[in-house]
């Protein structure tokens, strides 16, 4: 199998390399964001998991099953379980030299799914199946993006 | 110290690059294939996590305490504590510019002994030490490219 | 915008590509430090989360509220929702081409922060708000790399 010229496809000139970068960057503040969230009822509900932190505010106590956070925890839990793979599988997929618009597409569709699970996660309460599609989105385009790269490099 | 030249090591006729480029598909492949060993105990067990997840079916209830889910959750959490840091062990080793062969074959032993961890952690309960030498190989080959990173670099 | 020549970012003699390929090792490497913090508690203790574990050792149980092991969990489950982002946002600030001394040392800073994270939390526990300071150093530096990225690139 004959390859493109890597230097050419990790190459500021190539969009989607760009595209690349600033999507995992969106998505690195997504993941930030979810800390505030947290925080945020952790100070209003005056609930932490460990007493060091509950001895800053009076009136706190240590407890791990507060609906509210719970939930911001496991948007977050999910976060990890799958934004990682996408950095990974996304520069696998960026080197099999893909058609321009389908990649960045693929990226930007990404990006905006994790953001929208968070969102119906963790910010506003969106009965399902509103979850399980921004979940599907990005599971499918990482899965579709590992086996591009596999399929090319194997 | 010595570099070997970096366009040669990040190249296509490199095939520690490529191999490790298919390495890393197999494993997000692999951590994505836990979604649905936890799904297919969700749905046969009607054991949910959000409320809004256990609406979707009639007589589902939330609990987060049934053993073989929250198994298949310790399986999916050891992958995440894991893996990510072989992505970037991997590449910053895979620039110290390694003897090929055995390079390859470590990438290659991580991406075995992951997917051994996933099956006698998750699909098929194995007495230990089956799953405390999955995780050991995995854990001994991303420490030793770390630290073979840092020698050759700092 | 111009852009510097990429093959000169990515490269052994750029000092911030060296500093972000050892930097990243030695996160690599306290990450996985974590793991002996908690088997050490579990193996003292003689408490584990799996039975087949329990099994081991006799007069072992199963239990996931021990408070020194669950601290340790605590924070390895931080470093996975912190380090990987930072593996990729300082991917994307390095190639922004930033100052060499800034750039090494927010390197620097990030790792050195999140070691003392780990030690605050799980190793001696120290009053906030030393943990806090700790965590805050590396988000801060985290989203200042990927918004310079994405002013960069976008």
């Amino acid at each position: 199998m004959s390859y493109a010229n890597l230097a050419d496809l990790l190459s500021f000139s190539n969009p989607v390399f760009r595209s690349y970068l600033v999507c995992n960057s969106v998505l690195v503040l997504k993941v930030l964001g979810v800390a505030p969230l947290i925080g945020r009822h952790r100070f209003a509900k005056k609930i932490f998991l460990s007493p060091e932190d509950a001895k800053m505010i009076p009136g706190a106590k240590v407890a791990d099953n507060d609906p509210d956070i719970e939930r911001c925890r496991r948007a977050h839990l999910n976060d990890i379980e799958n934004i990682p793979l996408f950095f990974t599988a996304a520069l696998g997929y960026l080197l099999t030299n893909p058609e321009p618009t389908l990649a960045i597409n693929l990226m930007r569709a990404y990006t905006a799914a994790r953001i929208a699970h968070t969102f119906v996660y963790a910010v506003v309460v969106v009965p399902q199946p509103a979850r399980f599609i921004a979940f599907g989105i990005g599971y499918v385009i990482t899965g579709y993006m590992a086996v591009s790269t596999i399929l090319k490099f194997f």
